[in-house]
């Protein structure tokens, strides 16, 4: 570690607290960034494969000019009328097959917190289930759908989060997979019921992606939100990760083939500018203005609206969704190509731009090999590849690049990999 | 209400939901921010003396070029290391006179919600005091705290917010009144210890601000923080109105005279960008950081540290603290000659640029008048003047404009106020 960096820990442990969290072994310096790529103090490119908040590229010029064009003209709180917000909802709720209106707010924490009081108003319920593997955002509130235990917590009740590859169900045919997780919420919504609480809904990631985008069962989101609704209650997808073009189609609800109630965004949003937004069915958010006069300072401003605006027209104007859909089948295939040389890599999973590479210890036992996915996070950093480990066990390797990721770079990273497959010898 | 206003309203309800909070009976519609200035669609100016957020003037240029500049040159979230992040987090703990340490966030609820966690880390405990009339958030946790009832709620407990101009010690001395409501801080002490709660803290803006800006007995503040911290508890100031030179002090709690443990501020941080922060003892910091690993993917970035060192070199190189102490006497002594001559203006407070007009139906019955604050701010709206009516009974008129009002302003909102009054007749 060079000396420079030394002092900045330094610092850093001293005005941000000891332990505020950073990536790698050896963290890295950033000080530019300019379309997939990042560069370091030192003068080092890197290729981001990590970030989804800049989703049309680090620095894109059109998105700077609206945000600079926006702060030099105006930017008020919201209870003066404001035209660029409303065209901005108006284009927000259209990208949804239902009517929908949308209530801003400036972090995924923050739509997740409206969300899930909006269900509440909505379903006039208390409870909510979610996966053991979720994490929807870092307040009091959210948080109880961080960890949660499969029973227990009054008002939270955790389902194992579905998947093919391990777990319970791991050698049963798909369709008794499905109705093995699908009974686990008949369960959840027995135990509620059970303790006389009634259900306000389910808050799901539709692609799974903290748990670390596991092949979920054909019909199990689908089946959920009909068991869920059955019940009372309405159905939540978070969107913060899995929206925004980020598997191919608009949202991962398309992917998960589920249509829901309440619908959460953030990360990609406003490609760097602080903006999220809750967007739901009409009647909910209408009843949940009405009851709660839900207001926030930073939120639904000419800032936000512009910002959020250019990152819609950069997305239709350059055909991401395209490009997510040609270059993420690429980057996947020669992820499989590399996993079938390598008995490290159990698994390669996924949609468009979003790919885990599931680390094992051995491929039969399938045993989770967390330390080999940091490693390989480690590896590639040294070479000039940022991705990062995530998933319930930590040993999935995340490929998450911005959406203007495109197959020079696909082909770039895939070297890289293979590579650092070849050094660990595995 | 003319005709494309009735448009926007329709396409508001529509897309932000039926309901959604706006100011005046007729809504403003802007297009453009200058300094203290605001435009309309209509090509109308107004005044702004309502907003904090744009502390050193709507679009200062300067701000706006950091911001541009940050915006096209990186942003990425804080597990990298970015040395702007850590200049800027020296430089906001430098403004106390302890040895502190910053958890950055996006909005004030978010550092509200932190400061919530880091107090119940620090002190072990679990019960919080705040006032009966405190607004401090619109999460579910910080949301405990709205209008919370005196007694009842296990974990928040609210004491009669300590005011001298009406309520139960109106009639004793300043002495017996801050006893009085001292004593009130010893129930919620005693009525968490009997429940077997033991107290985190006390959560309290310095100045009252929701509350009304009420003169607040002298001694109350640092009378409470010693009775919380005898008890355990640790004193949280939120100077999310009061900070950043509002008061012309830098912090609320300097005029309150009192030294918080914990300080969280937001609104005015980045004149707009969304930005705020939970500042603390550096002991406090390093456990929150230790037990919780807290992330917030917008907060604690290139573009949040830019903006916000930009704001406080304007503040710095333009004297804005000196503007504030001076501009603040001239209006407030106006408003006070003002009130003179008008019986329905019980009571002029505040301190530097943030003036409260107390509306009353009759100065020696003191019964508050909401309607007359109301309408107060509707007619000055109609002269071109942003206000609006604030605190526990809706009736004081709150004066605050950004930092940058000079006495030129004041003295051209001085001649609207006396209009108005005038033209309310009273």
């Amino acid at each position: 570690m060079t000396r420079s960096i030394d002092e900045l820990l330094a610092r850093r442990n001293r005005f941000l607290g000891r332990g505020a969290p950073l990536f790698y072994a050896e963290p890295v310096h950033l000080v530019r960034g300019e379309g997939v790529w990042l560069y370091g103090a030192d003068g080092r490119r890197y290729m981001d494969l990590y970030n989804n908040v800049p989703c049309v590229g680090h620095a894109h010029p059109r998105v700077v000019e609206a945000l600079s064009r926006q702060a030099a003209t105006h930017n008020v709180h919201s209870r003066y009328l404001d035209e660029k917000i409303i065209d901005y909802a108006e284009r927000l709720a259209g990208l949804h097959a239902q009517e929908m209106s949308v209530v801003f707010a400036c972090s995924g924490t923050e739509a997740n917190e409206i969300a899930m009081r909006m269900a509440r108003i909505g379903s006039g319920g208390q409870g909510f289930i979610c996966t053991n593997a979720a994490y929807h955002g870092n307040s009091a509130e959210v948080g109880k759908l961080t960890h949660a235990p499969l029973r227990g917590r009054r008002d939270v009740h955790a389902i194992p989060f579905p998947e093919r590859f391990r777990g319970p169900a791991k050698d049963l045919p798909e369709s008794e997979q499905c109705a093995f997780f699908l009974a686990e919420v008949d369960k959840a919504i027995a135990d509620f019921a059970q303790q006389g609480i009634p259900l306000a809904g389910m808050l799901v990631c539709p692609i799974l992606a903290n748990e670390g985008l596991p092949r979920i069962p054909k019909g199990f989101m689908a089946g959920a939100a009909e068991r869920v609704r059955a019940a009372g209650g309405l159905f939540i997808c978070d969107e913060v990760q899995a929206g925004f073009c980020r598997t191919g189609h608009w949202w991962g609800y398309q992917v998960a083939e589920v249509v829901p109630d309440i619908v959460t965004s953030g990360k990609p949003m406003g490609n760097g500018l602080p903006l999220a937004a809750c967007t739901a069915r009409r009647a909910l958010v209408d009843r949940f203005r009405e009851q709660t006069r839900y207001f926030n300072t930073f939120a639904a401003s000419p800032l936000q609206a512009a910002a959020g605006m250019a990152v819609l027209d950069v997305i239709e104007a350059e055909d991401v969704r395209g490009n997510v859909n040609r270059t993420g089948a690429l980057l996947r295939s020669g992820c499989e190509a590399l996993a079938n040389g390598h008995a490290c890599i159990g698994d390669v999973r996924g949609e468009g731009l979003f790919v885990g590479l599931e680390w094992v210890k051995d491929r039969s036992s399938r045993e989770a090999d967390r330390e080999g996915a940091v490693r390989a996070a480690n590896l590639l950093k040294s070479r000039g590849f940022l991705v990062s480990n995530a998933g319930a066990l930590g040993n999935v390797l995340k490929i998450r690049p911005p959406l203007v990721f495109n197959s020079e770079h696909a082909g770039l990273f895939l070297e890289a990999l293979d590579s650092v497959l070849e050094e660990m010898g595995r």
